[in-house]
């Protein structure tokens, strides 16, 4: 399978990396010419360049590594390149998008979600190896078999541990509470702080829980708000959680407190095993 | 310096091996015979047994690796063979109990909290290598500067990273926020999930996050309760941000909600100083 990742951030040029190591024929298209350059540098395509044009002919498959809003537009751009046979994914958060591509790509979409990520972005912020043993999903909408295979296969080179296959809707149901959910809340953990000097008065928990918050504010607000209901639904479940840990506290009831420990602590172990 | 550490937990069990290994003259009380074995065999205590009377005379330093409300018990109990020139202290995360416990020990007390530790507990969680660069909290009220100097050199001694002297009540000011409430999020976080397979749908920041939702619900009781004030008032200040996050998304008001994302991503940078 030769492939083509278009967009040679942080998860574009980790793709490109780890299927060049795994024996692909990767090509890469990306904005600007010193990434390529880096790119080429590195061995982590085997050609590429800023217009996809030249590219696009040579490939089986193409990964769109752009936010969002982007596919549509690189889809409108190229379509008249595409060919039948060829199969494009993305690597996009929110998966509301794919009818709307379906509808005017003239080769076929389906839509893919590596999650693992990092606050870093930019080609320098390549690291595979947070593909190692990472969830892997796929959201086939009318698919074909071969399509669903192929992200399989890509998937699978690059180390993921599990691969799911879930509607674009549940998906988006799912993502509102396992990524943007996290992320409001270090958002709002981290922006709730009026102390100057907490860096010197925190424990790992704090740090950990809030290396999100630095956040790429332009992907995660259109995340945000292209999924803006499945997220405030979650932002209300959350909340009224808090709240009943709250009213424990009002209430100097250890009893109920101490359930609810129990409760986050059995249900937290299921992600051990 | 010579040392008893009383409790060999988690804690405990990670002072005298990080003390021990620094040429410390290191002694330990515990429950259970079992735990003073092991200790034993690991070579992390000279002596030690599950009754203090023998190895108070022997000592400078007594460090009380037990829950907070168990502090004062044992402080009554040992009470007749504490000498004037020894100095206690603690590594309880909550601080409002040092006028109580300075009004009946006979012995100066001092309170210190070593801001590292795990979601596991117990001497078979040991883990020292916790400590090296972590912060390092001390509270006197009313204290010699040799208490301070006696406890500030252990924390060094530990590789602790950083040593802050503030009063008790403004610890438990800070430790609502960066510890308590961090607690608080994790535990309404894993609560609020309604979805069997989450663990296939995670990312990493999901996981980070949660850790320590599996929390020892005797210890985090207590600590919240006796804190309560000031935790809920982090709650509020906490719930207050995800609200105003929640209402950019209700008004679709991107640039607020890019406002709220860059604001968090300045603050938290301020930790990679």
């Amino acid at each position: 399978m030769k492939i083509l990742i278009v967009g040679l951030g942080m998860i574009g040029a980790s793709y490109a990396k780890a299927l060049t190591d795994k024996g692909y024929e990767v090509y890469g298209v990306t904005r600007t010419q010193e990434s390529i350059n880096k790119a080429k540098d590195w061995k982590i395509i085997k050609d590429g360049g800023i217009d996809a044009s030249k590219f696009i002919p040579l490939v089986d498959l193409i990964v769109i590594g752009l936010y969002p809003k982007d596919i549509v537009d690189f889809i409108n751009k190229y379509n008249h390149l595409f060919k039948e046979n060829q199969v494009i994914t993305d690597v996009a958060g929110v998966k509301n998008h794919i009818e709307e591509i379906q509808a005017i790509s003239k080769c076929e979409f389906i839509g893919s979600h590596p999650m693992a990520g990092s606050e870093k972005s930019g080609i320098d912020a390549i690291k595979p190896e947070i593909f190692r043993g990472a969830n892997f999903l796929i959201t086939p909408r009318n698919n074909s078999e071969r399509a669903i295979s192929m992200v399989s296969e890509i998937a699978n080179a690059m180390g993921f541990g599990k691969i799911t296959i879930m509607t674009p809707e549940y998906h988006d149901e799912v993502i509102s509470f396992t990524s943007q959910l996290t992320h409001a809340i270090a958002v709002s953990l981290v922006n709730s702080d009026t102390d100057e000097n907490t860096p010197s008065h925190t424990g790992d928990s704090y740090r950990e829980l809030t290396r999100i918050a630095m956040i790429n504010e332009r992907l995660w607000s259109e995340l945000f708000l292209s999924n803006k209901n499945n997220l405030i639904k979650q932002i209300d479940k959350f909340t009224e959680q808090l709240e009943l840990l709250k009213n424990t506290l009002v209430n100097d009831d250890k009893e109920q407190l101490e359930k609810l420990m129990i409760s986050s602590c059995e249900k937290r172990k299921r992600f051990l095993k």
